[in-house]
């Protein structure tokens, strides 16, 4: 089969890979009919991930159809449409009963990571039980490859832990992927205000569309001024940093009012200031969090519900033997304006 | 009247000053009976809070009478004995509505800071139908000062916040007032593990006595393995920091298990490093809280039951006369092993 | 002044009474504006509530200026436009500083009731500074008037209660002002299915108009089949009785699904069978609750911010002399189809 | 092996049977060590469960040892000590994933029940994985039986459901033994009064024994009086009925404070009034729910630590062969004092 393979740091290539086989008996593998690229799939091709090793297969998004399943799997069958969610989850360990399957003993973030991943036409999905969910009959299989990690993190990582509720200010920091699913989940809740800050034009004629009340160009705006301004001086509630850097991060100290929440969903490389001389006394709440998925079976609701259409995150289409080119694409963003790019897994398959 | 007041960094005395008048129809004149000092009494005496400014009676903790109420107070009259909290609340604005009385639009901790307080004679006391409380006919005096300020931020600020839970495991960095405010407070959920990691021997030992599972003398052990000891190598469930200063914050972050939550209550001078290279992914729960007195009425209740003893932090007893001592003592607490002191306001009136 | 005075059970009438006085120094005199009819006023003009006596003026909602002011009150000044609502809080007692205002122990639901309302030209408003909102500048003062009452109701008892949730379904009994104030109060968090139920097809084609995704006409249409079908035989995750009567709330408990609520909004007249027998084991939480109009300024927020506009509940509109008639219309809301009527009253000042 | 089985109401013999077989994959089989008896088993035995038919081995509750394990089984091996858990969870359905363990699609409490159960020598417990615990190597055998049932549903149906907190009233009705498991769980939180109401005069002196600060004996004393005296009038925050019928279940209407909680575990087999036109507008909650052993791992950290000691539940001891006694002394146990026994299941085997 078709996979693209991990060979170090800047190295990635288009392989042929023998199709996976079954290896445990909680095992379903699993043929790919859609897949996308995530920012921490770039993060390894930087080599910024160090359990990812050379030979690996990327990706940990998808939809697919069941292959086959090892003997200990009942939720799913050959021949079943399944959403493949980026976090693997036994269903056992003490982490998964506590419902925080990102810290699974036997499973977590290990697809394209410590396991080959779903940028090909098969992946081999552990602990398939409670790490598949099916398509519903009438679901649209691209929108749904966003409920793998997109959606999930940005509603669970910012959303719920930034606590946004009806008629609070939420300043969301960053409108990449994962600031843009924050603010469309931020919308279930009805907030006041949905704040936007990034320097990128296009991001924030994107996030403007998806329910932006204010888009702040931070490189021609201050951002803490624009904050204040539409806040009545006192702040943001909820803050949502969703870019991974220590000015970022900064930022949302600066921007959060008494009593609020900063919820951390950006991907940091470096260690960040809190100003707990300014904050010691100002009732915050900060989280950090590695998605748990726990929420995908609400978000499937939605979706049925039509309170969330996931298409909109969809910027661009290529084919699995063009995967080289997405992610070519998805690196040069500013550029391409890339939010999330969709991967045709079946186009080979179906030549 | 005699009356401790601050004269400038470093300089305070035992002065003789008017007795103070009604300013506002919300405002009760009280007879101090007995008061203590705080740690934060210290730092204003360093200079590190600007909005002490030189003449200011010292002091936002005490227990005493009802001399005179303004016309608008309902709820207390002359004679009633009561508990002054540390924080003032008008109990009409917005933080006060959500019960946030640490930052009332027209008080917070304004005692002893931005207005004179309770290391005096007599003390006015804004906002008295939301800022004093009655003492129980059958309480002990000397106890409830123990309620103006040590127990509520620890317990709200630490324990609270830091979500102690029957079973859960904790770790407590700093065995000062708040340290042991914190340990008295999280038994009240009967927590597995209860460990206390200090520097300094006595205060480990009277944390011992107040029901800590395990003391960590950190000069002479090494904190973070001795709490993955204590933990299996998951860390602390819950991590309180009452100390202040950046390495104990570094600390909370070395000890505390995935999933868990650092509880801030030291006051802090300077930034410290999050290092969320580390923790971005490990589902924390950080928080920062100024005091909001808002479980007085539920720790009045459990001293009233037998639950909580405050007594047991008074370390040393002073007459109001002694105060220069009293101070003099509390700053050196590592050598004369103070806790909480008691001082004696009704010295000299009774004389 | 006129005023609309009950005079017992079945008498009410328009009549002349003196303008309100100043009675307590937190008292507010407001120069009524805009008010409307409760299906309380209903309830007392019956004779079904024995604390309303003779010679009473009825009315517990409204917008109106401000006449005068006591010496205590802080917040508000002559001529200030305000909000009256429904519960008057002391702000000072214990119910008040659990937000529990609707059980203050000096105030609660008093107006129109224990003592005069506001269905008249001038209305005495006790505890004024915590029980009146300020109307901001930009707002419809008519569409405030439904947030007196009716709005912070089916709120707090209904949708906060009830835990409504994203991507949860939802069943409302009952599509009178309370139902449809559940409804709309309901959609602050995208609930993947509104129900709603009654038997009246007037009531359920505005349901319809203000987001109801499923209408069930309760007399034509065995409603526990019809939320079954909707929620694929699971039963709604969330049930709100909007009606007040035992059959409506046995009905709850047949469309309740397993781990799911019961909030009750209803005002009951007589007890109703809790079938234990079935429940007991089913994981549910059924809550009752007087409105506590905590929830008054994030309403004001909402509405302020265009998500919620109570305007689409006001029917009918009469002067304050007409106030007879608009009682009339209310109490054959069927066929005159009234929801919320707006009463008028400036109309004889302005005069 | 030696089993209890019932053979139809009233009737119940200790029969020899077949040791039970695997049957699925995720099947273990475990060589019953220790088991008791609940009152559930007593309403089996009356007829009342229909779900129960003739020729069940009985029993929910025990501690033993892995014997064989099915190939899907990765949790646990031969030779494992394991607690048993009276609700069996695939840990894999949406109910399992919510935490709600007493609703698992194919699971739920079916030992003793639907399938066969403990009061044997050997058992069969599907889904093993994720319906045994480890028995801790320092642990007293013996004692952890009771955390098969009795203590988490006294903990999770009335303690957490009844949110019982630091310094809250806490009135616990029946002091059979879920009453007194509510009583020994709800210390877990400090409250400030523990009232415990029932006829039976030694039931009432074990829970004096077991914490309760004031207990009622309401065949000579009206509880509702008691409860009041005991809470300045005001009423209980938290009120548990552990009794099951209407009588019960209309006291804890009487006795709850505005504001308050009743958590329902009393088994129920008729309606009972619930008296809306009295507590529609208290502002209560009220809770129903089959037990769903989440707190199982936390209980056992209790345990292991020192604060829950489950032995002092224990009466009286049986070996395996004089089980029909058991059920003798237990079905008369306000002559016998029976709270709960512990049968030796081992008596046999060990002969």
């Amino acid at each position: 089969m078709k996979a693209l393979v991990y060979h170090g740091p800047g190295q990635i290539s288009l392989d042929e890979r023998p199709v996976p086989e079954l290896s445990f008996a909680t095992d379903a593998i699993v043929r790919m009919r859609w897949s996308t690229i995530c920012g921490t799939d770039l993060h390894i091709v930087k080599g910024d991930v160090p359990t990812c090793e050379p030979g690996r297969v990327l990706g940990h998004e998808g939809v697919g159809v069941v292959e086959k399943v090892g003997p200990s799997v009942t939720a799913f069958a050959p021949g079943d449409k399944v959403l493949i969610s980026c976090i693997t989850a036994c269903g056992k360990c003490e982490a998964c009963r506590r419902g925080m399957y990102s810290h699974c003993a036997d499973g977590g973030w290990i697809l394209g990571n410590r396991i080959d991943g779903t940028q090909a036409e098969y992946v081999r999905i552990p602990h398939a039980d409670t790490s598949l969910y099916p398509v519903p009959a009438d679901a649209s299989e691209e929108s749904l490859v966003m409920l793998s990690d997109v959606l999930p993190t940005g509603f669970e990582c910012g959303v719920l832990n930034g606590k946004v509720s009806p008629g609070s200010t939420v300043a969301i920091i960053g409108a990449g992927p994962i600031g843009l699913a924050s603010l469309l989940t931020a919308r279930f809740y009805s907030p006041s205000s949905l704040i936007v800050i990034d320097p990128d034009p296009h991001r924030l004629e994107v996030a403007r569309r998806l329910g932006a009340t204010r888009c702040v160009p931070s490189d021609r705006e201050d951002p803490v001024q624009a904050v204040m301004l539409e806040t009545g001086y006192l702040g943001a509630d909820r803050v949502i940093e969703a870019v991974g850097i220590p000015s970022t991060f900064e930022l949302c100290q600066s921007v959060v009012a008494i009593g609020g929440t900063i919820a951390n969903v950006g991907v940091h490389g470096a260690p960040a200031p809190l100003h707990l001389e300014k904050l010691w006394d100002r009732n915050l709440t900060i989280t950090t969090r590695l998605v748990d998925t726990v929420s995908t079976p609400m978000l499937l609701k939605t979706v049925h519900a039509g309170t969330l259409d996931p298409q909109v995150l969809i910027s661009h289409r290529f084919a699995l033997a063009e995967t080289l080119d997405a992610y070519d694409v998805f690196t040069r963003a500013a550029q391409t304006h890339a939010i999330k790019l969709l991967i045709d897994c079946r186009s080979d398959a179906a030549q």
